[in-house]
C-alpha cells in the first residue's frame, strides 16, 4: 500500500521532533518565518556541506565566496532589481483580500488543464486582460470587483547610518548572485583562475513575498546556494548541459528518488530576454511539482550591466590567446530551505512491520542525516561503557545518546528522525568490545568491533 | 628582531590574497562592509566548524539551533533592545563631525592612563559631565562646542508586507541570543534535554553602528557564535567558571598565543544590573587590547522577560526532584569575524631565512587554514600524476594545486596564505609512489607514501 505523504504529516513530524519550529512562536509567530531546531540545523548544515563539497571543494573549476548581505544600492540598480523585481498586486474591493495577479492567472490555467501554467514575465495589462476575459472571480469571496494591478517591489528596505533619508536607504539582498558578479574581477585576480571557472556561495537572501507559503517552500527569509560559472562565449550551451547533469546527479547521489525529479526547460516565451537557455529541476512535493533548482545560461548580461553602471572594465583577458571578452555565465541556483524540504518529503516513509506494528522512517542519506548513529545501552548498568563509545564517536560525528525506554521504542524514535545506525551496548560488549549495529532501512543487525565503528560509519557517508 | 604587525600589512595581505575584500568595491564600497574571498570563506567556515565541533557536537550538554534573522518585534521589546539598545550620539557644532560620546570619554580615560577605560552603562548626564569637567575638545577640529547627547537605537528597521506603516515594522536581529531564549521550551521538549544543558547557534546579526571600524573588528553586519547555557540557580557561578575556561582552552588549542590573551572581569559598576558575573576574553590586536569573547552570567533575566511579555510559562520542571524554576543562563558570546581577525593577527609572521631571504608566513592551525595542503608538480611533465594526488586529497580536504613558477616561489605563496603542507611530486614519485611533504613552520621535508597522505593530514587537523 502506497504511503500517503501529506504536508500535514511532514510539518507535524518536523515540529514535534525538533526539525523546524514556527518562528517567534511564543509571541504568536511572524508570518511564515521558521526556526531550525536541533535536528533541523544539523540537517541543513549537512546539505550545505554536501553542496560545498561537490561544487567547491571537489570541483577543479570552482572557488567559494561569502559576500555581505548589505550592498551598495547601485548594485540593485545595475542588476535590474530596483526597476523590475516586483510582484503584480491586486485587491478585491469587496472583501479586501490581496492577491498576486499572476498567481490567480496561473491557478486558473492549472485548474483548466493548461500544460504550462506560467504567467512569468506578463505585463499588468496582459494579466488584467486574462482575468477579465476568463471572468476569474475573487478566490476568497467569489465576487468580481478588483482594484487596478500595481507593481510592488520585493526587496526589503532598510536605512544605514543615523538618518532615515533616501540617501541612507539600502536593501537586504534578494539573491546572493550579484555579490558574486561584483567580485568577479577580485576573485579572478587573487585566485589566479583561468576561464572557465566558477564562484559559488551560500548565504541568506530576503524577498518581501506577498504570499509566502507551503511551509518552508517559499519564505521571506531564505538561504541560497548559488554558483556563477564563467565561460567563453560560444561554449556556454555545452557548460549549461554540464551543470544541468551535475546538479541532477548531486540529488541522485544523495538518494533523492528519480521518480520525484524532472527537468522543465523554459520555452521561448518564458525565457528572460538575455538568456540563451534555462531549465528547472522540479521536485514532486506533496502539493505538486515545484521548482527546485534553476539552471540558467545568463550570457554576459550581468557582467555587462555591472561594467556599464560601475564604469569598471569587467573584461577577461585570455593569457594564452590574448583574446579579450566578457565571459558568459551559467547559473545553477538552489534554495537550501527548499531542497531541505524536498529531501524531507522524499525520505518520509511509513511501513507496516512483520509483527503487525508500523513505523515512520526518514530514509535520509547518511551524509544528510542529523545523527549518524545513536548509542544505546541495553541496561543502565552499561552506561559507563556506552558513554565511552559515545564520546569516541562524537569526536568524529554528530551522535545521539539514548537510554530511555525499551530498545524497540528507541529504534522507532531514531527511525522517525532518520538516524541510519543504532549501536547497542550489551553485557557481551564488556567481554568482546563489540556492539550490535542495526541498519535503519533493512533493520538488519551486525556485530562490529568498537574499534571499527568509525571506519564503518565513515564509509557510509560517502556520496 | 620582533616583527612589526600592523593593521596595514594584515589588511593588505587579506585583500591581495583573497581573504577579505572591501564590500561592493566596484561601486566605491559600502561603509565598512566586507566580503570574504575564496580563502576567507574557507577560513571562516573552518572557524565556525571548529566552534560547532567543540561547543555542540562534542559537548554532551549542548544542542544547536538556527533561528530566523527576522523575528516578531515583541521579542525586542521584551529583551530591552527597543527601549535601551542605543548609542549616545553627539555632534560638534563647529565641524559637524558626529561622535559616540561614550567613545570620546573612554579614549580620554585611556589616554590618561585609566586602568579600566569604560563608560559602559553611563547616562547621558554622566557622559556630558565628564566631557565638560575634563574639557575634552572635538577630536577632529579641536574646538569645544557640542550638541546635546541623544540616544540613537542601533537596530536596523525594515518593513514586512506591502505597506510601510508602523504595524509592519520589524527589525534585523542585533544578536542571535534572543532566538535561543524564545525557543528554550520547544528545544527542551523536543530534544528531551535535562538541566543543565545549552543551546548554541551561529548566524548573522546587524547593528547600525555609528563608528564601525578597525577592518572587520566592528562591522554593521557580522556573524555571531553564541551559546546560552541553562542551569539551576545557585550553580551558575560554577558553570560561569566552567565556560570561561572552556572558551579560553578553545582558543589555546587552536594555537592562539597565550601572551595575546587575557581575561578582564567586569567590576561592580560595569556589570549589568541583572548579571551575577561577566568576564571578557581580550585579544591583543595591533591597535590594542580589544574584547574578543564576552562570557556573562545573565541569571534568569531573559527568560523572565520573555515569560512576562509573551504570557508563556517558561519554568523548567525538574523530572527527578519535581522542583519548578526559571533556569539561570551563562552566555559565552563570540563574533566570528572578530575572532577570525584575531587568528589572522596572531598567525601573521615575518621571518628572515638563513639564505638572507625573508618570508611572510601565516602560522594558522591546520584545522583553520583555508588549504590543508598544496599539490605541486616539480615539472609540467608530472601534471597527470599530480592531478591524481590532488583529486584524491580533494575528496577529503580543501587542497590547492599550483604549478606556476619555481618551487621556492610557490612555497612563499603558500606560506603567505597559511597552507601547512606543500606536497611536491617529482620524477621519483613515478617510481616509488611517494611525495615530499614540506612543513610550513619548520620548513622540514619528509618523504611520504601517497597512500599515507590522507592519514598524515587528518592527524594534523585534530585539536
Amino acid at each position: 500500500m502506497a504511503v500517503e505523504k501529506t504536508m500535514e504529516k511532514i510539518v507535524a513530524l518536523a515540529k514535534s521532533r525538533g526539525y523546524v519550529f514556527p518562528g517567534s512562536d511564543i509571541y504568536g509567530g511572524l508570518a511564515n518565518s521558521w526556526d531550525y531546531g536541533p535536528l533541523g540545523v544539523e540537517f541543513k548544515n549537512n546539505i550545505k556541506k554536501a553542496w560545498w563539497k561537490k561544487f567547491i571543494q571537489e570541483s577543479p573549476y570552482n572557488v567559494g565566496l561569502d559576500s555581505a548581505i548589505l550592498m551598495n544600492p547601485e548594485v540593485w540598480v545595475a542588476s535590474g532589481h530596483v526597476g523590475g523585481f516586483s510582484d503584480p498586486l491586486m485587491d478585491c474591493k469587496e472583501c479586501k483580500a490581496r492577491f498576486r495577479a499572476d498567481k490567480i492567472v496561473e491557478d486558473h490555467m492549472a485548474a483548466n488543464g493548461a500544460e504550462v501554467a506560467s504567467a512569468d514575465g506578463w505585463s499588468k495589462e496582459q494579466l488584467k486582460e486574462y482575468i477579465d476575459n476568463n471572468n476569474i472571480d475573487c478566490p476568497k469571496c467569489g465576487k468580481h470587483n478588483y482594484t487596478e494591478i500595481r507593481q510592488f517591489n520585493l526587496m526589503f528596505k532598510t536605512f544605514q547610518g543615523v538618518t532615515e533619508d533616501a540617501k541612507a536607504e539600502i536593501y537586504l539582498r534578494p539573491e546572493t548572485a550579484q555579490g558574486i558578479f561584483v567580485n568577479f574581477k577580485s576573485v579572478q585576480r587573487t585566485s589566479r583562475k583561468k576561464i572557465p571557472f566558477g564562484i559559488g556561495q551560500i548565504g541568506k537572501s530576503f524577498r518581501n513575498e506577498i504570499t509566502p507559503g507551503n511551509f518552508i517552500f517559499r519564505t521571506r527569509e531564505f538561504e541560497q546556494m548559488e554558483l556563477e560559472f564563467f565561460c567563453k562565449p560560444g561554449t556556454d550551451l555545452e557548460w549549461f548541459s554540464y551543470w544541468k547533469n551535475y546538479c541532477f546527479n548531486f540529488l541522485k547521489n544523495l538518494s533523492m528518488k528519480e521518480e520525484n525529479l524532472r527537468f522543465r526547460d523554459h520555452g521561448e516565451e518564458e525565457l528572460s530576454f538575455y538568456s540563451n537557455a534555462t531549465s528547472d529541476i522540479e521536485f514532486k512535493f506533496p502539493f505538486g511539482w515545484g521548482e527546485l533548482w534553476g539552471i540558467a545560461d545568463r550570457t554576459d548580461y550581468d557582467l555587462n550591466q555591472h561594467a556599464k553602471h560601475s564604469g569598471q572594465d569587467l573584461n577577461y583577458l585570455d593569457p594564452v590567446t590574448n583574446e579579450k571578452y566578457v565571459p558568459y555565465v551559467i547559473e545553477p541556483s538552489l534554495g537550501a530551505d527548499r531542497v531541505l524540504l524536498a529531501f524531507l518529503c522524499d525520505a518520509y516513509d511509513e511501513e507496516e512491520l512483520e509483527d503487525g506494528d508500523s513505523r515512520t522512517v526518514l530514509r535520509l542519506h547518511p551524509a544528510l542525516a542529523p545523527f549518524k548513529a545513536a548509542v544505546m545501552p541495553l541496561s543502565k548498568k552499561l552506561s559507563e561503557k556506552s558513554l565511552e563509545v559515545y564520546e569516541k564517536l562524537s569526536k568524529k560525528f554528530n551522535v545521539d545518546y539514548d537510554e530511555a525506554g525499551s530498545i524497540g521504542k528507541r529504534y522507532r524514535r531514531e527511525d522517525e528522525i532518520g538516524t541510519p545506525y543504532c549501536i547497542t551496548i550489551d553485557f557481551d560488549t564488556l567481554e568482546d568490545d563489540s556492539v550490535t549495529v542495526r541498519d535503519r532501512d533493512t533493520m538488519n543487525q551486525v556485530r562490529i568491533k568498537i574499534d571499527e565503528l568509525e571506519k564503518f560509519i565513515e564509509e557510509k557517508l560517502e556520496f
